[in-house]
């Protein structure tokens, strides 16, 4: 960490434990350079950066003033018990209502994408990277790619695993059409008709409907908003019913964005591992972080190839190029002939091109500017939730991602809001979606990947507002 | 039609029909041109498209000779009727010893691949309109496309239907990650584990993989080497038994090579409407007919929309991007679905490139020169295997796409001769896997879409001298 990085995490740490509150003026610049030693630019350095994360902002001749809300910390969802009852709603239809049109046509503000705004990725740089990449290779990448994928970007994908301690080679490596393919591939590979797995709850929707069309049971798991999937609940389970695999979203979970401890992570792969319980862990936000590193996968404790980790740079870098991978573990043999049957081989082309990206630093540089865009752009929506949602909201507080789960007062009902919402210029997804049970219609997940300005602001207020009038009038 | 091509087809029909024979020399340029009053450069093109195809070659001051045998045509395969015996070798493990390779890293001579040599596909153009599509799209196709696929490649795609009478619209298409994975997409969304599909015998070997995967039963059916399916038996058992989907290769079909006759494709739509039964139509080689037009598939004769159409480039521009579709008739909204579930979206890169390829006319360009070589290709093929392969070999004669099935006295075991035929640095596709009953071991598949050189002559000279040596020693 540089000197300038040190003092914003001081800092940052003092305005998050309320030391500095809300509209506090920070310690001078001079002040700060006198009593730390430190140089002015220095410090200044330091102010841009909480500043870009939207913590503190400038005043001119004034100084730096807190902007930060403490509140929601203290009012998170706790752990949601999935309930016995089924629901009743067809949630395909909400999910066709929600996500049926391309997004790119849709005129409203958008929280319920699942992916950052165009803006925030770096479209320049990619087009440069294709036109290098045609430039370097003699083939035009025409050829199929062996099963296994591209060598080049298994072997990037491999490097990024070396601070695991136990990171991947790239023979570990199958690559896939995007992560939810590898999900798809993976279930294929290891499941039957009739099998039951578990998941979280609330749980991504697209795992719901691809267990679903593979004729899988799901048994939805108690799950903290913290520290997420319950594990004694997922012991006795195991121990008690056939399981055929869990599937979950180890780093910033969708919808409810926590991140397991190191220990939890530990802990449930010794539990797959003791059952012979394949673990299909869903790892494609780790890389926007907010804290200090990058979480690591439940895969860097495997020691006997339980997991498949499945990931992709879908949710940073190029959803439209389809670039995932899956680390199958013991099960490699049969991701293979499952991708070679259902695909033959991965799309070569746009492969390549991020495996180059990768490889020239590029990924790295973009992922820093990203985690700053994604953080600031959270600390702004926890502000105005704070402002303008109904006194007894609570949010959760991700510590990466970019995807931000709303529990509200009882009464609320956002299925019945939707439309509401949608007359207001406003989308999101409806909490209904994330289970198959009779739960979650006082949620909602809004992305928080959109642009912040003046327009995001403006309906995430008047979304606020329309929640608070709903409550007003019950 | 050309002058010069009307005059060079009606040679070929005279070569062929035995008005001029193997070493006969063609009538003199001057003297076909006072008799049919054309010029001398007419005539000349004539002469030169003839020797493209490898019918005619010229010798210094001499002329134009016939180097086309004629033989092998009356001694094609009739019809093969599935055994009911089933198959005791274990084909996926004579498939992973052929395929298991990447064909790259191959130093063998290598007739068993399924796409045509690296020097037939336009790669310098390719690269350039990689290059060019860059520069005109301002978002280098990060986003995810729409779930139906890139509007352009189907508006492409929808373009080249429009000579059936019966052309599609756009709408009427949805992008998949190339051919296999069209029907792959087709199979999961009409089928369920335990049904039973109707396919062609032999059959292509990755249907089987794929229908296995599926938990499918596979029923071949009899099936005419120049005519294709049976359709009388096909009525038969679509009445008595419940059939989930018909499976096939209606334009040059992997590995038989036949075309249906656009009476029988009539016909078995038909068959199909009134049995309700879906058939699932894979068309990937009609685009290199060696005729005078595109055969047009079984989907042209669809009003009901029972046909699942299924093609890609792969086989004809670039096997690596994974461009493909389908016209899902009726099943349209079960293929979305599962399209979206298991992949999200198509890699919107490869897609893009090859929809502006159409667009640009540089498709049908490369068609042009593909089809005059891969034509020529299969006449040097013939040549060859009329004078080197034993007497009683029948081999089909496809008139488009690049494969050819080969079949040799009852007593030539090719599996057995395929480990003394890689000693001897050549590759090829035992019969033995295009089928899961026991039989087609006498049999063997040849691509012709191997650059034609001196190598590939020898290669293919050896293989017929070993077979012939195994003969002898029987």
């Amino acid at each position: 960490m540089n000197l300038y990085q040190k003092i914003a995490t001081e800092l940052e740490k003092q305005i998050k434990n309320g030391t500095y509150r809300f509209g506090d003026r920070l310690p001078s610049v001079r002040k700060l350079h006198r009593e730390t030693g430190l140089s002015i630019s220095t410090v200044l350095q330091a102010m841009y950066l909480l500043e870009a994360k939207g913590l503190v902002e400038a005043r001119p001749k004034r100084g730096y003033f807190v902007t930060y809300h403490p509140k929601q910390s203290a009012a998170s969802p706790v752990i949601y018990h999935p309930t016995n009852k089924e629901g009743s709603e067809d949630i395909e239809e909400v999910i066709q209502q929600v996500y049926g049109q391309s997004d790119r046509e849709d005129q409203h503000i958008n929280f319920a994408v699942g992916v950052p705004s165009a803006k925030m990725l770096p479209i320049a740089r990619l087009k440069k990277m294709v036109r290098e990449t045609m430039l370097a290779l003699p083939d035009a990448c025409v050829h199929y790619e062996s099963i296994s994928g591209n060598a080049y970007l298994r072997r990037q994908v491999a490097q990024r695993t070396s601070l695991w301690g136990n990171g991947l080679s790239p023979d570990d490596l199958v690559t896939t059409t995007g992560c939810m393919n590898a999900v798809a591939i993976a279930l294929m590979s290891i499941t039957k008709k009739g099998d039951c797995i578990l998941t979280e709850s609330p749980v991504y929707f697209g795992t719901l409907q691809l267990a679903k069309s593979l004729g899988l049971k799901v048994q939805e798991m108690p799950t903290h908003g913290e520290y997420g999937l319950d594990l004694e609940e997922i012991k006795n389970t195991i121990k008690h019913d056939q399981i055929a695999a869990i599937v979950l979203v180890s780093n910033f979970s969708n919808p409810l964005g926590y991140c397991m401890s190191a220990q939890s992570k530990r802990a449930l792969v010794k539990i797959c591992t003791n059952h012979q319980v394949p673990l299909i862990e869903e790892d494609l936000y780790s890389d926007v972080y907010f804290g200090s590193e990058r979480p690591l996968p439940c895969k860097s404790h495997d020691r006997d190839g339980i997991v498949l980790w499945c990931s992709s740079v879908s949710k940073t870098l190029a959803p439209g190029y389809r670039v995932g991978w899956i680390a199958p573990g013991k099960y490699k043999d049969s991701i293979l002939k499952t991708k070679l049957y259902h695909q033959v081989a991965s799309p070569s082309l746009s492969h390549e091109v991020v495996a180059r990206f990768m490889d020239k630093g590029r990924y790295d540089n973009h992922l820093r500017q990203l985690r700053i865009a994604l953080h600031h752009n959270l600390l702004k929506y926890l502000q105005i939730i704070q402002e303008y949602f109904p006194e007894n909201t609570k949010t959760t507080f991700p510590n990466g991602g970019f995807l931000l789960w709303i529990e509200l007062d009882p009464r609320i009902d956002t299925l019945q809001l939707y439309e509401p919402a949608l007359n207001l210029g406003i989308k999101y997804a409806p909490g209904r979606i994330f289970t198959l049970r009779d739960q979650y219609k006082n949620c909602l997940r809004l992305s928080f990947g959109l642009d912040w300005n003046e327009q995001t602001a403006t309906a995430l207020t008047r979304l606020g507002l329309l929640l608070q009038h709903q409550l007003v009038n019950y």
